[in-house]
């Protein structure tokens, strides 16, 4: 049925030297970030224009090879992982920043540019993109996850911040959606429908964004509690005041252990608030008041506080490394972070719950969130070659994913359903699922665009 | 084809008195706010729960017998018009608040409710529901056309604050999308999807919406300019710089005539910007005074500010009587708004040109908008029996339509596609369209949501 070898030499007539089959090339392809297996594609493409996308997806659609669209590799959920062999088409040549409209505050990229590399370009407009995940990820693998990250609780997650993409469909038709006027009611939300799609709909090939101002002021800082109770009740009240927090970031105690360990951080270990303020001066200044009388409230101590530009990156450097963070705490094993996110005033019920039953499971397991959102992830340790601990550690994850369904919310905040999630997709969505079916089977109907990701085995 | 008498027929079984045939009642739901001819459903039907709705949509899915959704009535395009007869389905019995979830910032409620009455209801929690088209629209509605308007240069669209919502799809399958979480990376968003379908898709039964708490501080204040090109270069740099205005609207000379006859505003007949500030009363004094260094910049004069609740409510009800003040201009003749949305940057020349335009052709054109959006609307009085009218008229929208596409926005910002926009999709989305038309064929093969709405006859 799907015929990959007829498609690749076609694809190497039309691309030369960018159509790799080198081993070491599919290899690091077929890597991933987490517990997955490896699994190398067949061919890697490497692009250069929509023109060629469209080309490419046109020869596979011909030969039913599934294509599947390559970023920055950091997924967490082997999104990018050719689960039925085929073509990864890497975007590393696709990076390009094509317009910068500060006036309009908004930038037109191509979908392999990393989101420091777009930010190290818009540095002289005074903009920024804001959308921050952690890892140095491409911004059309953001967008095709709904990524969002530690500043989400301010500015919004991918969702909010793509005002238009191009995509280039499963018949190699190139679409464009949206406009960049800021907002439409023109006809049925393409756009939102692609953001998060994960390359199953569409391949992202050009993307428009929204901007910020950069603040005029930014100041930090770091407390601990006595508790991961009194971090988290913390968070909650802050939310509900309405304090326009920048970042507003959960350490529990053996995440601190994990930066002391990686980062020689130095951190008490205890469970920590990170919190980050932007605005004017005095904005600024009153939401640090406000934030730090209600974390008073629940015992917060050791504050430390930073406006300079090199202790907050290094602050952030050490908390964006929280995965490999985590990893370090378990050398030699495999990594598998969770993503639940759930209505903040059950945020509490949510991470105690997660602490007490990792500890009762005998884990090692780091809780560290974006908790302004109510998304938390649990970091854990497993040795796939230890049967009894992969099932110790499968029936945690699985407690957690029912748990946040049970408190009204998701079992992916931000990592996305890939190949790990998609167990929890008929849980999640119930009667809707059939729908995400029927765009998917109206859309690809051969199933060539990154197939076997997010809708589970079924009447597809 | 249809069989809508057998369709009424079991209708009437089911709901009893809840279906109607009278006259009166069917020309009511049959009339619109605008220049539409009276469109006369052949029933209507009053449903009082998302069972109720579901088997009335099962029985007119036997019979291919068209259903329209209907809330206040108040939309522009005549979306809620039975273009192809059938059954209207009015949700004046589907208006309760089903939860407040003050901790969680959200509330869930039925379609019927209008968002005045929302935030009545809400008004001991300290929380309000900021989208607000102006007319007392219903939320249901509000959702199905995507609707924003004052607020949503801070707050953003019915987009930005649907968090959930359940609908009753085309064969009667209900369905729930999205979580009570803040956010979500779980499969296709079918929420947004959802939001701005205009009922062609599914009909929505309920709505989980964020609420914001309502502001410590409002300031809100009028001025005038000697040139609109003055007040929107005002509204440009505005925005470009950040200040988080919570309602910056435009009216031009001719709107200030309006109001001055429908309202008896006693404006000077310039052009105005009416601007609120929403935060904490430092962070309002803050904005307020950027504000009103930029518009001094343009000559601003005539400053009127106000704090108190009853002179700004004063104020935006003189507003939100745009519609009828701009209606009053032209007496005896229908009323044609347009909706337009640029990006900000190329506001000043579309407004211009709009007024120099609406000039040359003799056109009695108030122009009004959300102009921090880039939105704004020209009304038009017509009388529909003078040909050479109507086609100056029809010109006029036409040359607006095609210069916000020529200037990379939108054919309409907030009131949606309808009837009145259908001409303008295939310039509008180009190759996206055919996948429009190929979600609405997946969802509702029989063609029976709200038939006629939105794509254009074509290739169905």
């Amino acid at each position: 049925m799907r015929e990959i070898a007829p498609a690749i030499d076609a694809l190497r007539a039309l691309l030369g030297d960018r159509l790799s089959t080198a081993a070491a090339v599919r290899d690091q392809h077929g890597q991933n970030e987490t517990y997955f297996p490896p699994t190398p594609p067949d061919a890697v493409a490497f692009p250069e224009t929509t023109e060629e996308v469209s080309q490419i997806v046109a020869i596979c659609a011909r030969h039913r090879c599934p294509v599947v669209p390559y970023g920055a590799g950091s997924s967490l959920e082997g999104h990018h992982l050719p689960v039925q062999g085929g073509v990864t088409l890497d975007f590393a040549r696709m990076n390009r920043v094509l317009a910068v409209r500060a006036e309009d505050l908004n930038v037109v990229i191509q979908p392999g540019i990393t989101r420091e590399a777009l930010n190290t370009e818009l540095r002289a407009t005074g903009l920024f993109f804001p959308v921050d995940p952690g890892a140095n990820a491409s911004l059309g693998g953001m967008a095709a996850t709904r990524a969002s990250g530690t500043t989400a609780v301010r500015y919004g997650t991918m969702r909010e911040n793509v005002l238009a993409l191009e995509a280039v469909m499963a018949d190699g038709t190139v679409i464009r959606t949206g406009t960049a006027a800021r907002k439409s009611s023109s006809g049925y939300d393409l756009t939102h429908l692609l953001v998060g799609s994960e390359g199953t709909l569409g391949i992202i090939t050009e993307l428009t964004l929204k901007l910020q101002g950069i603040p005029e002021a930014i100041s930090a800082a770091t407390c601990r509690f006595e508790t991961v109770a009194d971090a988290v009740n913390t968070v909650i009240l802050t939310i509900q005041s309405g304090i326009p927090m920048a970042r507003i970031e959960l350490v529990d105690e053996m995440m601190a252990r994990g930066f002391n360990l990686y980062s020689k951080a130095g951190l008490p270990e205890k469970p920590h608030l990170f919190v980050e303020f932007h605005g004017s001066p005095d904005a600024v200044r009153e939401q640090a008041t406000a934030f730090g009388d209600i974390a008073a409230e629940f015992g917060a101590d050791g504050f430390s506080w930073t406006d300079d530009h090199e202790a907050r990156s290094a602050m952030w450097k050490m908390r964006h490394a929280s995965h490999y963070a985590s990893w370090a705490l378990s050398p030699g094993k495999k990594f598998l972070p969770t993503d639940v996110c759930v209505p903040i005033s059950a945020l509490a019920e949510a991470v105690v719950t997660a602490q007490d039953e990792a500890r009762r499971l005998g884990l090692t397991c780091t809780i560290v969130g974006h908790v302004g959102d109510g998304n938390f992830h649990c970091g854990v340790g497993v040795d796939r070659a230890d049967a009894e601990e992969v099932a110790r550690v499968e029936g945690f994850t699985d407690m957690l994913a029912k748990m946040a369904l049970r408190l009204g919310g998701t079992v992916t905040g931000e990592h996305g359903i890939g190949l790990g999630k998609q167990k929890y997709m008929a849980a999640e969505h119930g009667p809707a699922l059939a729908y995400m079916r029927a765009i998917k089977a109206s859309f690809d109907p051969q199933d060539i665009l990154n197939p076997g990701k997010i809708l589970p085995p079924g009447n597809m």
